[in-house]
């Protein structure tokens, strides 16, 4: 298959410059299904660049008709957080501009004035199909009033422009995959909606993190907030469906790191995922061990993160991936005073049991920087 | 008046440096109300230093008789903050470790699990003083619980802790007034909450914005909003109380600049309005011209602000102060590009009526940096 | 005259996207010499762009006939770092990525291995026309032999290359034009090299820097130094010549800001300029008072700043383009102090007369960061 | 043994704050040699504080009589290199404020206006010893005029007084170790000049970097440079002499990180240099190995760095630590572009044999960033 390539301009640079997105987009010789894919929001997490490159390779190498539907792929996905550097390192977590993460600026159709509990009480005799037709329409329609606002002399701040040039990618897409990474160090991991639990499984990652609260305003939020906001109202008025409607961020290992490893894990897990969704027709696939594979999920609430007591040097950490037990001695500072004291070794200690799921890439901290994130068990 | 000076450790840096808070607290020969002053929470916001220092002058300069309660001033109340640079720039406004906004980060009474409605309703029977007395030792307890946190194992992120630190001095007083400039350049303005409108006159200033919407991270509305809540549900129950509990955030002027006549526009208003307050016995105060004076308070909503339509450099635009008409042109992009062509002067034209108040500081823009902020009219 | 307009790509970032400069070129119907112009080397010093803006759209408006020679224009020619930013200011002066200064960077033939007295003694025959040529040929030949590392498996860092494609553009012209500003806060004026005087006065500008002590590193000098070595070569061996090669740095007021009065006296110095040089043919041009006009050239060695003596704001300076007198109070500093005493103003006096041609923007300071700058007299 | 520990104020911060240094002093029973160590000059090279720190743990337990002489420590050396931050990482390399490296700031005596062939003609008389005092006294002398500018109106700027106050510290040694870390990622080395080579093995380390051009803004040079200026002057006189006189800079393992190997090494090959020195009198020291330790020097020009011949993400890049064949497929780029094109994978091969002994801890690269480092065999 070859892909259509299409170049979306983002933002024009004081000295003229412009810095842009391009998507691949490939088309099965079957309609079905849209999946889009995109990588690297923020600056340091690199290793979705290598999953979608490697899927793009793969996607060429198929026929048409292995595909149904559309699969939609943007790797360097926000050319600005990937510019942003301080002397050799990838900083971009935060637009520098206005303080904002990159992942918490998303268009949530649910913090508009729609009535969603109205919606489902009108549209109670439609059919499951019909009624995600029509609302996906008003959620296109609703979003579409954004463009007003970007023609108009007042403008608009660049994470408005920016999110609304990425939601126009997606919003009508069926499956959602952020590809990020840690900032720090981390394993691989996901995160998964608490609607969405049964196809975690066809990532086949060992770890995720199960969404019990949040806010709307990530990537992954964002898309699929809406519909779990439907799938609910519906239910209250007695009428329960699940739409075939999914978005994850795969968390693919550490920041500013090429980990194969990590590479290969998302790719595969990809395939496999589109494989049960019905869009790859791949031989082998889906893998046979999707159906009993078990993802540990902790609930985000189950998430607790240690920072440093004072300030000096990190030493003698337990690794990441280990089990700790409460009590158990998991880091020490090495730490320096200017009162005329000898330097101090500080032991710190866990809370309570847990798994060691991502820590600090730099090990000179100030008091109160963060160490380490544990997922309670 | 001799203040007592105490020092308040606030962080130890990885070099094992610290950091600290400096308070100066008069106290009057009579009781009374406490007023809580603070200057410089963002970096580049630096007159109201000038503000404190002059009025410190002022206050030792006092006989103890002439003050009643006490006043509590913290100039540089950032440190961090204000260390914060980027080659000769203060950069200042959101912390670079998390992204926040220095001033998005207080804790808000109102988010906790406090049932504010069962409260009101529980003390109906209490006189006001003794509402706001029991209410405040509320506030105070449940603050006290996050002291827990601090001690523990898993420690807390940097901007939990500074909040603690400056919470901790002013969830006593009765009035708290917060003293900030433009990031940029700007005119002399107060943020004003709606059910206080009438004490605002006291600062003389020219404008002010009337806060209708807000989330209570910022420092003024972390203090104020629990108190409002409970007015509302007061008056909900039949008992409309009005507290003298007040919060202002003074904006003075432009960043990085000591402007002589916003730190003596901010001097000015501190000591009318602490003396119409009751806590400043002076000759000659409150100014006659008080009673009168006209504040034009522009609702928050009333403000916008526009953008840089394209790369490029701001010129000839409208200056800060003026006001403006639907469709003058109010500034111009000198527009480069990349792509073959001659440069290109932009024309930007007002939107509506208004009054500019705040300009960017810098002329050289991206495409959607800031340009200008508006009041309508 | 319509100009040819032909883009240099620069540098590709990690996202893919490209950087670039744009040169404009215009050609007179007469050979004759090449003039050079390029602005924005530093972030943050933007004015020079509407100088060169307004030079385009003049020369559009000219006759080919007016022009002998050739004049290249360059407007925003760092692009990465007129990117460079911090919060909202534009902190373009240092290379984040290796630290150096870009008007630091430049290649001096100079430096090279070339024997300039051995030059100049074997083509003591020819006349200084030929002398020119053959010495421009050996420059460009030498400087031609970089392309080879560029195409290198090993490559080489940005600011080689970048200084490779700048100066690519330059070094057969016959004057050079590098249009800066302060990075702070300044007057206009030139830097003028010592066996150039007589020709600065054509810029109709009141102050100038005489350079004698300068290491080839900034843009001007790596340009004119290899071709006052060779002037001075030849005096050495009895045969002096002026060769008609020039290059100046014109410093056109403020950063971050485009002053309409500094882009105006850079556009009329030029024209000038390049009339009183033969180039351009204007009615009434060169202007009448260009004869007498008198720079006040300030040697680099009587240049003096000034540095705070400790931490806290700057108050009270004495304006830019002040005099001022030995033991005048020139500023304060408003002191604060974590060691429990008053806050405290520090006078500061100044050691010598002189003029104030420089100041920094931001009146908070660390110890030890610059304050003003004095031009001795 | 007990340790004098002093506090060096060195900057105050706009703020009030002040950031100091503290010196750990030992001193022994009998007189003898001064030897000097610091750590974390630049921000990110933290792994000699834990060497620091763990030598005053040894020192504080030894007798008295077990050292000979003094032994000055100071770790976390440069606070204000410490906090240059960015996000979570280490950035602090160059001084922002003046683009200056930290360790290109240094004094050098031979840059002064000192005529050391002058100085060693005329001494020849005199033995070793007493022209080691005479210079030092001389080198003591000129270095502390600087002093009378540190109290002057006109101050001077940060890198010039920190230098002073650490170059105060150890003008007086007979022995410099200035503890390094790669920024990026590397091998343990030393920095050796190359009249110093026969001390390098007493440090234990495999390899090191041969000092055969350098222009003494570097610690390690500033210091040792106009020794051997003396040295060669005396040699020309028909006097060689070989002061005992050291400096020395370790690199320890990578950046941002506290490898205990690096750590473990830099402790032992410090014992044992003291130990070869006598200063130390330790059971076993010198280890019997040090005699026939290899060290392998490569002189500077021999090292060579790769720069990214395109903007995109490393990956299959050879392990740190490994001998490579010239044409060998050494790193890899993946190369996104905006221009309508497939994904590319951009091989690079080695131009010659060497040893790869540093790499960039960032995969992300734009074009001409930094990938790795080898020293040619």
């Amino acid at each position: 298959m070859i892909p259509t390539i299409s170049l979306i301009p983002l933002i024009q640079l004081a000295s003229g410059d412009r810095l842009s997105l391009q998507v691949y987009q490939f088309k099965g010789a079957q309609p079905g299904k849209k999946a889009y894919l995109q990588s690297n929001l923020h600056g340091a997490e690199i290793s979705g660049n290598a999953v979608i490159q490697q899927l793009i390779e793969f996607l060429v190498d198929l026929y048409p008709t292995q595909l149904s539907g559309e699969i939609w792929l943007v790797p360097v996905c926000n050319p600005l957080s990937t510019a942003q550097r301080s002397h050799h390192f990838s900083s971009g977590r935060y637009n520098t501009y206005d303080g904002k993460d990159w992942n918490r600026i998303f268009w949530d159709y649910e913090k508009t004035t729609v009535d969603i509990a109205a919606f489902a009480k009108a549209n109670l005799d439609l059919n499951p199909l019909e009624i995600q037709q029509k609302y996906r329409q008003q959620i296109l329609a609703e979003f579409n009033t954004i463009s007003q606002e970007i023609q108009s002399q007042r403008g608009l701040p660049y994470s408005e422009f920016y999110r609304y040039q990425l939601q126009s990618l997606c919003l009508d897409a069926d499956y959602v995959i952020d590809l990020h990474s840690s900032t720090n160090q981390a394993i691989d991991y996901l995160y998964c909606f608490q609607a969405r639990q049964s196809s975690a499984k066809a990532f086949l990652l060992d770890h995720g993190i199960l969404m019990n609260d949040y806010d709307g305003d990530a990537f992954d939020e964002a898309f699929l907030k809406p519909w779990l906001a439907l799938e609910k109202a519906l239910a209250d008025w007695g009428k329960p469906i699940k739409f075939d409607i999914e978005s994850w961020t795969l968390e693919l290992g550490s920041g500013m790191i090429m980990n194969p490893n990590s590479v290969e894990k998302g790719v595969r897990g990809i395939k496999n995922y589109l494989s049960t969704k019905g869009m790859l027709n791949l031989p082998g696939f889906p893998l046979s061990e999707t159906e009993s594979y078990q993802v540990l999920l902790t609930p985000k609430k189950q998430l607790k993160r240690y920072y440093a007591p004072a300030g000096g040097m990190i030493q003698s950490r337990v690794p990441l991936g280990s089990s700790i037990q409460k009590d158990q001695n998991i880091y020490q500072i090495l730490n320096f005073n200017k009162s005329g004291e000898m330097p101090r070794i500080i032991d710190v200690f866990a809370e309570s049991d847990g798994f060691i799921f991502d820590v600090s890439t730099n090990h000179s901290v100030n008091q109160f920087d963060y160490v380490l994130g544990v997922m309670l068990q």
